[in-house]
């Protein structure tokens, strides 16, 4: 009954886990596979060509932009960052599910467009959660911590148009959770049309015959 | 993050086993209850008070009619069947997910009533399938078979309205299926906005807070 892949969109508010979340979930299950986006920043240390993002020149990504090449893409500060087409496309003709891991803004225009995407929110069990371990990571001011959780805030405000919240406390249980309501897409009848059309020709086809 | 018990509605065509899922259903995984129907019909051999059906004559049912105590009800020949609401509430209240057992019709209505409810539709893989399993019962003639067919196709007009399709193959997979769409449930946005408005109010009090 599993016809083709599933496009999902996975956000989540900074200090999520979500870069932890992923790798599990494709390490766990073999039908994934993880959109990698294109960008124009630098590539910051420890980062790979074609495994965190595909670095292009601002040339090349306006190029994209142009030949309509990617299914979302945003300007922060003086970068592009957008979603290439075809790995996403080739990867769910394949059967694939294809996660994308994106912020609120963009994927709601994912939805717009391609209305089958399952959009997932995670988030840590509590507001204060999510401070703690931005804390945690000994990396941030606490200043530019504050202007994370502020941006969280204004993120909040689009969960309600997300399909599914996952609580990420326990990473399992939370790895599970979201395989748990990816599998069952496969099941939606909204995803089944073709399958339920068909059933109701077998029908026709059944009744005519046994007249 | 389970808040309270979600309310399922599972139809099949005859022949697609739904007694044999919810058995194995409820006898795998201890998080359900299967709601019982009132009925005026007489017991047919076997059948026992408050397991298979809860046995009213039809001044009780009318009465439970009267007193808005049934979630939905029908009446087909002669014979009113329907679904008490307190069992269901108690239950639901409890925290368990309870399971009705009704035509597509009927689960309709339910889901208008009670937009939350997961309606979940049963099916073999194919319609040839639903007639060589009818037929194998020996129970009936080819013409009560026929007739069951034709019932089935008029039903099949209604599995587009379903949330959940869900193929009786293997009867252990088919489990598991109905098994994962209704543990997803748990966490779709829209059964958890009181969660989200939650994490809204942290937000701003922990902005408060720190300011």
């Amino acid at each position: 009954m599993i016809n083709k892949g599933i496009l999902i969109v996975v956000s989540g508010f900074a200090g999520s886990g979500k870069g932890t979340l992923m790798k599990a979930l494709l390490s766990q299950y073999d039908n994934y596979a993880l959109s990698v986006s294109a960008t124009t920043r630098s590539p910051r240390e420890g980062e790979r060509e074609g495994r965190d993002y595909f670095f292009v020149s601002t040339e090349e990504f306006e190029r994209m932009i142009e030949n309509d090449d990617l299914l979302e893409y945003a300007k922060y500060v003086s970068n592009y960052y957008g979603t290439p087409k075809k790995y996403v496309f080739d990867k769910l003709a394949e059967g694939k599910d294809v996660i994308l891991e994106i912020e609120t803004q963009g994927a709601l225009k994912v939805k717009e467009k391609y209305p089958d995407t399952l959009l997932m929110f995670v988030m840590p069990p509590s507001v204060r959660e999510i401070y703690n371990r931005l804390k945690k990571r000994g990396t941030e001011t606490e200043e530019v911590i504050m202007q994370r959780m502020k941006r969280a805030d204004e993120e909040a405000a689009f969960i309600d148009q997300y399909d599914y919240l996952v609580i990420n406390d326990v990473v399992e249980d939370c790895v599970r959770r979201m395989h748990e309501a990816i599998t069952a897409a496969h099941y939606s009848a909204d995803r089944n049309m073709e399958k339920i059309e068909e059933v109701k020709k077998q029908f026709k086809e059944f009744l005519k015959e046994e007249r």
